[in-house]
């Protein structure tokens, strides 16, 4: 039996309705060759700044890619360590090999799921692989992603022009010296736009283990004594300041809650003081975490950065995973999350400030009609960012559209986050988002919601004008 | 270049499948035209009992209107003030005329909200407007609406007529005279229906500052003691009558939570008497007020008043715009609830009782399947609310029924509730619900889930017999 | 005026779109025929064991049925005794008849309800009755159906192979001595497959009334001394084995929460003494019993049960109904439940174990994406249940598919449970899931997410190979 062929067709994720498959290819045509804004993603930086290239099709395309692993490994009971987790196992080439058959032969495990979409249409679209995975075709698509990383043309950078990406953040520790950035920045042969993400959770997190240490390399790092809160507030304001040197537009919080209750002077200092002695409670450390990310907000009024929040993910969920591979190998797990009134502190205070933009990501759809579309609506600084993580396919993109659309309107919404690791998937997760947008005006449209004009207009802005205000690029 | 033309389509929110919208066209034909129920709103009594002409099209339309200023405010930065923020303050001509331009000019951020359906309705259906708003046309769509709102087919009663209304219910204090309402009911040259309904929030969060002076006048109104918990009681037993003789057939109530334990009646004294000296505490107060609202049901049970209930709101989520402005100017957010542990109290004691009917709105999507459907469909007299507020729009109204439906049917909803403040909004508020039902209906017909004359009939109950029923009009 | 016809349509629950719809029909028609499945549920194994011929169409058909029961009372505010409620009351034949004229005169109420279908279908397919429910045709439904049962072709052991099912499970007590189904396996007439279901809840729960005595009848039972925690365990691990021994493949578990947290052996014994002395708090009971959970899905390891869990529903919320009727008449409620951090003492110790398998029912629907499906994605042994109880119907079955999928595709769910103690309506029941996911699937196709070679497949593989795997058949 000759193999199936793969060949993605141009309507998918376009609704059936022939009418409304027909507006929708007219708008998704509008904006499918339209620059790539990605402001915020995983993607190392040194594999633009050195152009060094890719190795074989399992370290690049699978290994990185936790939303691969943790499906291979829960549908079909594969062990990470055979896919080359964590990234930076040495595998043999029969080991990337076999690894990648592991892919292809489970693929069924992968119907109906984002997985799928972005892997046929990187494939095809990227590869130029023609037949579909299987058990059959594995060593064959193996071999031809393996030819093709082995030219010039597939190298990083080349692929950052080919997939025309107009700006890609990457996500990074306050005390990174951000040389890879600067070194993009100085080069005369580079001219794409790759910036630093001030990320500072574990420094924000004072009942954690070795967050002393940390506070302390803060301090050195920004060259200001530590020894105080107030001291660790002005090194937090010199390190976001040496990012939007570099080129940096937001920072990113991930924490359990979304509070941000201020306390008294007094009271941060006497917390802090415990916590740099080891001795602080995890409610005292709660509370004061609260606080300080509450001092980043304050912070961003001053600097302008845009502060990006997606809490409520019990992380390392299994611990015997984290234990043998570390974190961020799929054993991340959300949970519920309360915005109306954790949020409260920080929007009543700042959110109609004009130099602060607060993006909210969550994962816990109920809060888009409850509490995002109504808080974006009123709040000038807030928007409702896309969905994110285990809500970025097809069906939780539309539901996303059909929650905030009511209260919150197009324009407080924050535009696509691909949020990867994974680079060569960048074009096909950007293109689920333009695809499913498409659908929903387009099924508006043809429910004579809105104009096709208004369609038009809004579908475009929502991939150049309104990630660009948003993230302030 | 011309402006673009004002044009309503026929068949806007309907299916696009051309079946489905064909049986969803017939649903809508028949209902279309039915009167107008709207037994909980917002419309000032005085507008009808004094049917002063109105003033200019701003204050008329957009200045009480919190639904358009906050997405104003939000999404275009206006400041609350620009739009004659609060009702009544003075604008000049000029003033006024800004503040509806910056609602055309603006028109973009309202793109799939209910609030450009509404507008484009009542701009085209009741003012005759032929142009779509733009800042190119604001003027000119001032100018007819003034021209309109100058003549005296567009006085509240003539309008009140127009809009084929068969009643229409305030929403009043407990210590309101409702002379307006007498004189309405009095007045020869009236033979329309305008009901108060009996909204004792305020006097039943005992530890809310002002409750002591609330309390003293409710006493002094009703003419009864209420030095004791149970005058307090009786006082509003004979406000409650008050209001009953006043045509009122429901009483309405939000809170922070749906609470309603019963304290002991020595405990209840107790608290009641703290709260009376003003020493009560946040805890206390809430403990009160629950036991207080189980009271309200009991007196329900004996003078037959539907109760209705939307709790879950932080109101005045902005507390620099309520200082500025005051309460019910768009900074309202809602927030999780919880009804099948809360409501058990009522329901278990007077849920099945035949003089009891309660109505639960909401604003936390997630308790219709979970636990609105399941409780209406097993207790007699509870009925699960239409979407209201944040989640009264098309899609919103969708998932509704797909939520309800299937175990509390059609006959354990309450029939569509406007809410507004915004008379005009009025006629094009119920005419969304009726799209979409005939939608919901249609499809479930094309997916032959339900006949066609049952579908019919279920659509013409809705919007006759069952808000009759479940607000006993 | 005649009656009208009852003749369900053939495409029915399929979508409108007729391209889709001829894909969900291609679907449909490769599964509609496969054997029945139904690993969890509720009809008395007497009836299959002595084959015992049905008396009449109340007590087959009503009766037993609480989620029409509920309905009837709710919505047309029958009375539950009325109905033969609860389950062995002596009816009068006149009662009886009345009982089903109840149903029929209250048809309306039951409009876009499962209920609806399954009653539709069962009548149509099972008995032949060719008119629509109605005051009118009450009657001559009742007669056609007695007619029906008193036939042999209509007693239990017939309509079980006519129906067509492979497996039936029953729900059992874990002192049950499972005679009925020895008494099935033994009889060489019978080539039927009927197994039970070991349901421990009642000896989980420390704190409640009752337990004391059971656990000692639980001792008995297995010949084990429970004096002691480490005894108890013994005693459910000789059950647990004696149920496997007699067939069954599966435990049942509901409680109030999902936790599971494991005690120091110390701190469970000290709390099992305190238990036995009948002076266990609330708190400390649940903290027993969250214990208790923890060690079933210890001994599951060992034995391999599959362990299924449906936390989170307000039993008896009508006390008044529960006095006089007793249990399981309607008066149940959902509430809200969290998985994430309370399934992680399980998911993390024995989840990827390869003898464990769990699969987790919810009602509370947020938790599909949120937390069942990254759950269920990542953990080998974990798989999302069907929609349950409140959430078994056409709509809410396509948002379960629609939530889960994406993050844990097909392979990670159940397969259909019907969970019914109404024998005759098992196959409207299957039959609306295989409707459903067959028109899922045809979405998915018709908007060229998925192959049609790959739609088939998988809706062969949800009612064939996935339901075995899942519960081990």
């Amino acid at each position: 039996m000759s193999p199936k062929p793969l060949n993605p067709h141009p309507d998918r994720l376009f609704p059936a309705d022939p009418k409304t498959r027909d507006i929708t290819r007219e708008l998704y045509e509008a904006v499918k060759d339209l620059p790539i804004i990605s402001p915020h993603g995983h993607v190392p930086v040194e594999w633009l700044a050195d152009d060094i290239p890719f190795s074989d099709p399992t370290s690049l395309l699978l290994t990185p890619d936790h939303y691969t692993n943790r499906m291979l490994h829960g549908a079909a009971g594969v062990e990470l360590s055979e896919l080359g987790v964590p990234v930076g196992s040495d595998m043999t080439p029969d080991q990337s090999r076999n690894a990648f058959r592991l892919l292809c032969e489970n693929w069924k495990y992968l119907r109906g799921t984002p997985v799928q979409f972005w892997f046929e249409s990187e494939f095809h679209d990227v590869f130029g692989v023609k037949v579909r995975p299987s058990a059959e075709t594995a060593d064959q698509i193996y071999d031809q992603i393996q030819e093709c990383i082995d030219q010039p043309e597939y190298r990083p950078r080349a692929l950052y022009k080919r997939f025309n990406i107009e700006a890609l953040a990457t996500t990074d520790d306050p005390c990174d010296d951000l040389a890879k950035h600067q070194q993009l920045v100085d080069d005369p042969d580079w001219d794409g736009r790759v910036i630093p993400t001030f990320r500072p959770d574990a420094y924000l997190e004072p009942a954690r283990a070795g967050w002393v240490a940390l506070t302390n390399k803060l301090g050195e790092v920004a060259g200001v004594d530590v020894s105080t809160y107030a001291g660790n507030v002005e090194a937090m304001r010199v390190r976001r300041q040496y990012f939007k040197d570099h080129g940096a537009v937001s920072t990113d919080h991930s924490h359990a809650d979304a509070r941000c209750e201020r306390l008294s002077d007094e009271e941060a200092e006497r917390l802090y003081q415990s916590a740099l002695k080891g001795n602080i409670s995890t409610a005292e450390g709660n509370a004061l975490r609260r606080h300080m990310v509450n001092d980043q907000a304050r912070m961003a009024v001053d600097d302008g950065l845009v502060m990006t929040l997606h809490p409520a993910v019990v992380r390392n969920h299994d611990p015997y995973a984290f234990e043998k591979y570390g974190a961020d190998v799929g054993g991340d797990v959300p949970h519920a999350v309360e915005f109306s009134r954790a949020l409260q502190p920080i929007l009543s205070e700042y959110g109609n400030h004009e130099n602060f933009q607060m993006v909210v990501f969550t994962m816990d759809e109920t809060t888009y009609s409850r509490e995002l579309a109504p808080l974006a609506g009123y709040y000038r600084g807030l928007y409702v960012g896309a969905p994110w993580w285990f809500i970025d396919e097809t069906d939780a993109i539309m539901r996303y559209r059909r929650a905030v659309t009511g209260y919150a309107g197009f324009y407080k919404t924050s535009g696509f986050i691909d949020d990867t690791r994974a680079f060569c998937s960048i074009p096909a997760r950007h293109d689920v988002s333009r695809r499913v947008d498409s659908a929903f005006l387009g099924s508006l449209v043809a429910e004579h919601r809105l104009q096709m004009g208004e369609a038009l207009e809004t579908a475009i802005d929502l991939v150049t004008t309104q990630p660009r205000k948003v993230f302030k690029l």
